[in-house]
Order: C-alpha cells, then structure tokens, then sequence
C-alpha cells in the first residue's frame, strides 16, 4: 500500500522504517524540510514533495495540540484515504474532528505506546513499536473495514493492537502516563535548586522515581494540556493526599506517634504498586532478588549471567547500582 | 572488639554478619525472643539474654522513634561502651538524649544507606553495607576517639564513610529518600481503586515511579514523622508547584494553548533530574541506550552481555522490558 507519514519526528521517521520494512511505499512529509531529508536519508521512505500520487493510508505523527487540525486536513486533501494519528491523547482529537465537520468514517484513531528518551528523526529505528502497546481508539462513525486495514499496519510494524474507546484511553494514559509523568518532575524539580550537598547523598530510590523526568518539557506541556480533562481529576485526589499527609505528619509529630491517616496511605500505595500488570501483562508473582557484586569491566555481567543461564535460571529483570565512591 | 546490637531486624542482622565475618565477637538483642533465635541461627552472633559481660560497642538496630529513648538506656547500662545507631533521621535523637542529659560524648549517630524490599532477620545479609555509603552525624560533644572507633566499624562492614552534621542530614534524606517515598507511595495509591482497564495500560515509566512505593508503611510512617520537620518544606514547595501546574493545565485547556508556568516546572525537573550523581559519585556522562530483543529463557542475557563484553562494551545500566501480550 501507499502510504503517506506527515510528521518525521521520532514516531513517524520510525514508522517509515518499519513500513518500509515490511514492502510497504511510504512518503513523507513535515513542515521543516530538514527533517524529512534527514528521514528520508534512514530509508524511512521518499519525500511527498511535489508526489501527485494518492495515499491510501495517511499517518498523522504531529503533537497532539494541532493532530486535529492536520488531521481535517487530511481527510479533505485524500477523499478516498484513511486516515490515522499517533498522539497520546484521543477524545479530544475525535472531538475536534467532529467540530470540524471532517469525514469520521475515514479516521481511526491510534496511540502506539512506544517512545525513547531521545526526539527528532535521527533517533528513529524500525523496531521501535515490536512488542509494544498500540492503541486503536476508533469512533463509533469509524468505517469497519478501515478499523482492519490499519490494525494490519499496527500489525505490520510488529506491535500489539488493544481497542479502547478514546475516553477510557484517555483516562487510562491520565493515571499511568501523564500524572506519573507530571509527579517525576515535580519531584526532580524539588533538586534543582538544591545545595550539591543535599543531592550527593540520592540513592537508587530517587533515581528511579525521577527518571523520566529528563523527558521534553514542549511535548509534554502539549500532551498535558490536551488531556487536561482527564489528567485534572487525578491531579485534585493526588492533591488531596498530600495535603492530608502534610496535616497528618505536622500532627504525628507534635504528639510524638506514628499517625493513622499516614500509614493508611502508605499502605494505599503498597496496594497500587502491586496492581501493576507483571511479565507479559500476566498477573504478579513473587521472584527471587539476588544481589551481586561485579567489577565494573567489560564482560564481566556477561561471565555473571552466562553463569545464571548455565544454571537453570531466568532472569526476569536487572538493575544495576553503581557504588559511590570506589573506582570499580 | 565485643559488640552488643540491639534489634536484631534486617539492619541489625546485616551488622551482626558483618562484624562477625570481620572477627568481632557479637550479642544479640531484641525485645522480640523469636528474632533474636533467628538471627543467631543465622550467624550474625550469640543472644545477649543472661550476658554479663560489657561490650565496647553498642549499636542500637531499632525504629527512629524508639532510638533515642534505647540510646539513652544503653549508655546509662553501659557506662564505658560507645553507642551508635543505624536510624534514618539523627538531629531529633540526639536532640532527645540532651533533652534526657544523656552522656554525648559517648554517643556517634549514623546512617547505614542500605536496605532490601523486605525486612526481618531472615532478610539480613553479610554484604548489605558493601559499597553503600554510611553517613556518621557525630554531635560536637562526642569524643573523637570514640568517632574513630565507630568509624573502624563501618570500615569492616565494606561501607563507604561519609560524615555530615545531623541537621544537614537530615535535610539531605527528607529531599532524596524520604519526599522521593511519599511522592511514590501517592502515585501509587492513585491505582489502588483504579479501574483493571485504566492499569493495564501501564509502562515502564510508572513501573519505576513507583516502585520504592511497595516499602514497610509502618517504618515508613515512622521515619517520615521523625523528619517531619526537615520533610514538611520539601512537601509544602511541591504542594505549591502542583497547585501551579493545576492552575497552569485548567488555564491552558480553556485558552487551547500551552502554558509556560506547565513547561517551566517541567524543565525545571529536567535540570533537577540531571543533578543526580552518576556512577561511582562522579559527574553525570552521556551514554548511548541501545533496545535488543532476546527471547525470555535462561542463558539468553548472558549470551548477549558475553558478546558485549568480547567487543570491549562496558555496560553501564541495564532495563529489562517485558513485552506485554507474547509469550517470549
């Protein structure tokens, strides 16, 4: 099939690739034409400059701020195309289209749940969506057959396909994705301002809790106003919390004694964390934690781990922590 | 040297092995008979019940809100022993024991940064302080011979030492452990009552925002009540950047346009976020993240690491991805 990818940033210079890969003709478009060549340079595809062709498929890879707007225009430019979308965010998207009088039974929304801590066309990689979450969100007016026919690209690229509908993805995204998103940074935020001496002592706890705050501020700030709607409410509870922790620690510690309400929501957490999918989104299991200590060497995780697999054993995740202070 | 270690929990069980395996002659205590039993089944020394023999060492393994209070008695039970303590708060303890006109200048606060997800003796471990920093806070009265001498101690357990007052101490764990936890345990509780559809969206971002959420609510209830007085800032200044955000977002929404105040507090946590210390304590490095994909079974990392390590790779992190929905 033809297809049309507007939008070269990491999402879609990464979907040219997988596209292509698998025997499909893909051209390219974006407002900056640096990016384009430099997509087109990875063999993402060729450049929709001066093509008079017409796509049957048209991925819209923008952020999701203007994804509505490029999208009408799409469906207006391809009378015959199906159209599709790559942002995190849905309703409002579907909503907007509607607004616009766009034709919805050509357009299927889509959310593929994959991304790098890197940006920009030079970051994409075919393999990018294997193995990952896509979400397809289509509207009720969406035409079935062109539900198929981009689930088969979603398929194409090697990811998994979920159907939700654009407000449960919504709020799903809003609790696992934006809110965790939006609590790394302000918790980061808190260091950025504080003595070298303070910092120094962070452990492996810290660092984990703020590792995706080193995600773009632009796209993240668009991503989160869009889903303003569903991200607010879980906002407001997680507000309420904290501010009936902080009540319950002045508390605790004015009368000396641990304090009820603050375990509780301690223990609240406990329940959380453990809710989360497990391996291959089975249920959880309880594993076996061994802690080793290696020379920082080249091979040596290797002769480690050569050694595991010699012995039976699966390794189900690794983590490793530097030691502060010494050289190996 | 003879040491005596009062509680004899995760911590106090790690020490007992520790000082042991490094040829001090070890007693147990613990208001709990059954830990004890364990703890000397394990290794880490003999019971103290019905000792009458005066140690030279007295470490107190017990809850930050009990240690000062232990601390005292012990120095009045013993009164030629140095006393340290392992807590995770320090000015309020020795606050405490001036308060009951305790004897200083036998006394060494510290702070092991050492744990495991699970507690008890039967979680203690030789090897729980190799490598860690162990922070002493000692207060102007204490003897410096008696610093040197608790000093030798972490030396033998593998710790690596620093010294810090207690009041910067403290102030350093309520910014990079303590708000880290909180901020953990709040996601996290977010998902407690959330809907099975919402969670099973989740990824790799949430799973490591909130994976510190699944520690002990009680002796964390503990610990952040002592420091409440050093935690309690670190929370109010992001209590009122999330209000900022909140304000930002609902503002954003209505205007449909980003905000700057949303993407300033997410550069912010940018910047906050590269403060971390990289490997060994050093300055943050630039490393490239290369995604594999290897089959889920025993010998399959290994292989991989193996052909890292044959090409001269040193590995500096690695994250496993478990793909959802496949069964390799």
């Amino acid at each position: 099939p033809r297809v049309l990818v507007i939008g070269t940033g990491l999402v879609g210079t990464s979907l040219g690739l997988a596209l292509t890969a698998a025997g499909a003709r893909v051209w390219l478009s974006d407002p900056d034409p640096a990016a384009v060549e430099v997509a087109v340079a990875m063999g993402a595809g060729q450049s929709a400059d001066g093509w008079q062709g017409s796509p049957e498929l048209v991925v819209v890879a923008v952020p999701p701020s203007v994804t509505s707007k490029v999208v009408a225009d799409a469906l207006r430019a391809y009378p015959v195309a199906t159209v599709t979308d790559v942002a995190s965010v849905k309703a409002p998207i579907t909503a907007g289209l509607r607004e616009a009088g766009a034709d919805l039974a050509r357009f299927v929304g889509g959310h593929p749940m994959a991304g790098r801590e890197v940006h920009g066309p030079r970051a994409g990689r075919a393999d990018l969506f294997d193995g990952r979450p896509w979400i397809l969100t289509p509207d009720a007016a969406a035409d079935p057959e062109r539900v198929q026919f981009v689930a088969g690209m979603v398929a194409a690229t090697g990811a998994v396909l979920r159907v939700l509908p654009p407000e449960v993805h919504d709020r799903a995204v809003a609790l696992t994705s934006h809110t965790p998103q939006l609590v790394a940074s302000l918790m980061a935020a808190r260091l950025a301002g504080a003595d070298d001496e303070l910092v120094s002592v962070s452990g492996q706890g810290l660092r984990d809790v703020v590792r995706i705050a080193a995600s773009d501020p632009g796209l993240w700030s668009d991503i989160l106003t869009t889903n303003a709607t569903a991200v607010v409410p879980v906002l407001l509870a997680l507000q309420q919390d904290l501010s009936g922790v902080m009540a319950a620690l002045t508390r605790a510690a004015a009368a000396a004694t641990a304090d009820q309400e603050l375990t509780a929501v301690l223990a609240r957490g406990n329940t959380g964390a453990s809710r989360l999918p497990a391996k291959h989104g089975g249920a959880a299991t309880d594993y076996v934690s061994v802690p080793v200590i290696v020379e920082d060497a080249p091979g040596a995780l290797g002769r480690l781990f050569l050694a595991a697999g010699e012995a039976g054993i699966n390794l189900e995740d690794v983590r490793i922590e530097h030691t502060v202070g010494r050289l190996t």
